[in-house]
């Protein structure tokens, strides 16, 4: 058994998904979870998703081996006094949140000389659905799941953590926590907030009704990510503020060099973007076969 | 028969997947291919796509009922004063740009008085593969084919190149020219420019090779159409120049705004943008079952 006991803080898509995938590989003993939505956990257990649940966070993680906590950013730092108060100084404390250093820092301090039981983890990896309902056992595998260890950190808790993703199909990598924060915030914050702001601005033309049904082919690809979960994205902006507003800086200066390019009807400036961002496109695609 | 004799100038994906379609429901009967490039032109006898091919566009418009233009926008535009003189009266001209305004105003120069011959389309249609290889017949089942009809054409010209998109199984529609290439513009022209514009930027990053390696889910939807064909968007954005620079300055101000709330930490501007988005896009999910 490599988890005896599991306790999910915030039962959703990821933490459903994780302990449906350790529970069908039995490597898990029990999973306990937790949530501020009594409806949920009753639909988990029916699902067969947890072995039983309790509305209190100190409750739930008290006996936990490993503290999974998949709830939205800003939820998960503000649960983490409770947790520290209940876990045990054996539990392993991890997390999936999208941007790793505004809860580094938080839970450095609050857990004080305990942070070496924090992981901080980021599987890369689910859907524009979100809730326990959407959740499958197959959700990770052959993704990606970061790891930002800490230097506080020993070899086996983050070898535990490791093993925990790997076993449910994961290729799981460790990146420093800035590192991670500034790589996610170009590859995947930018892109969501880009999505946002194109469906945002297309709904509020006068058109609108006609925008949407003349949307031609590549749209709905392009546009999926605005389908994604407001209140999570809300948090991984303001989580991840500084890095995000870089990039979206760094973006704002390509699209200026592609209008003026366009207003300047520049064929060779505007040829080398198109042309340097395909072979880049294609390059990505060979490797990822997508 | 439909067509008795379809010529094809541009033997691509569009041009190919038509000559497919019509050919194999018996619609047409004799297809003449016109390319720049023979080694096309061969391929596609090859393949079956068409019955005899001319690199002289003259020739292979002289006998023709049917004309689709099927080449890059600067091409075609280019090719309407040869297809201007050696097509008769009786011919039907149309093509598959995907703007109008700037390939109808060259036709109304170049054709005259025979204006009324040129019935324009754009079928939304497509993948990010180009060349006679990709096609195939089911390319427009399902898909939208946009007229444009000019006020000069006669009825049974638009019935004529109406009947052909519905035959292949396209959902034909009409939109007035300057409305076609606004609300191209936005749902089209505006998502390649982003993710042109967003692929070249991580592509220059210093962490490209992370970067790239690291993407999230939705990235490779969300950047897929940047692989399309440079040469043909190039033709695009200068097509549509004026309607296209007018969807990207909207778009900015979508994303400063945006940007603004970010570094504001203004979590009720951002909630809202992002819940306004992702209703929008949940309802046209919801409609195109996308």
């Amino acid at each position: 058994m490599l988890i005896e006991h599991l306790s999910i803080i915030g039962v959703g898509l990821i933490g459903g998904s994780l302990a449906r995938a350790l529970r069908q590989a039995k490597l898990v003993g029990r999973v306990t979870g937790c949530n501020r939505n009594e409806e949920t956990l009753k639909q988990a257990m029916d699902l067969n998703v947890i072995d039983d649940y309790s509305m209190d966070v100190a409750e739930a993680v008290r006996y936990a081996d490993v503290v999974v906590v998949g709830t939205p950013l800003s939820t998960s730092v503000s649960l983490l006094p409770k947790i520290a108060e209940a876990m045990s100084n054996r539990t392993i404390l991890t997390d999936v949140g999208s941007a790793k250093g505004s809860i580094v820092d938080a839970a450095r301090n609050i857990l004080g000389k305990r942070i070496n039981q924090f992981v901080p983890g980021h599987p890369i990896a689910g859907t524009e659905q979100s809730g326990v309902g959407a959740s499958f056992a197959e959700l990770f595998v052959k993704h990606r799941v970061i790891l930002t260890p800490l230097p506080e950190n020993n070899d086996a808790a983050i070898r535990l953590i490791t093993e925990m993703w790997q076993a449910v199909g994961a290729d799981v990598i460790n990146l420093e926590v800035k590192h991670h924060d500034d790589v996610l915030a170009a590859t995947s914050h930018l892109p969501h907030m880009l999505a946002y702001a194109l469906v945002d601005c297309l709904a509020g033309m006068e058109e609108r009704e006609e925008v949407f049904k003349y949307a031609a082919g590549g749209f709905a690809d392009f546009t999926r990510i605005a389908s994604s979960s407001p209140e999570m994205w809300h948090d991984i902006c303001l989580s991840n503020q500084a890095s995000l507003l870089e990039s979206v800086k760094l973006f704002s200066e390509h699209l200026q060099t592609l209008q003026n390019a366009i207003e300047q009807k520049d064929s060779v400036a505007i040829l080398k973007i198109f042309q340097r961002a395909k072979q880049a496109r294609d390059k990505f695609a060979h490797k990822k076969l997508v």
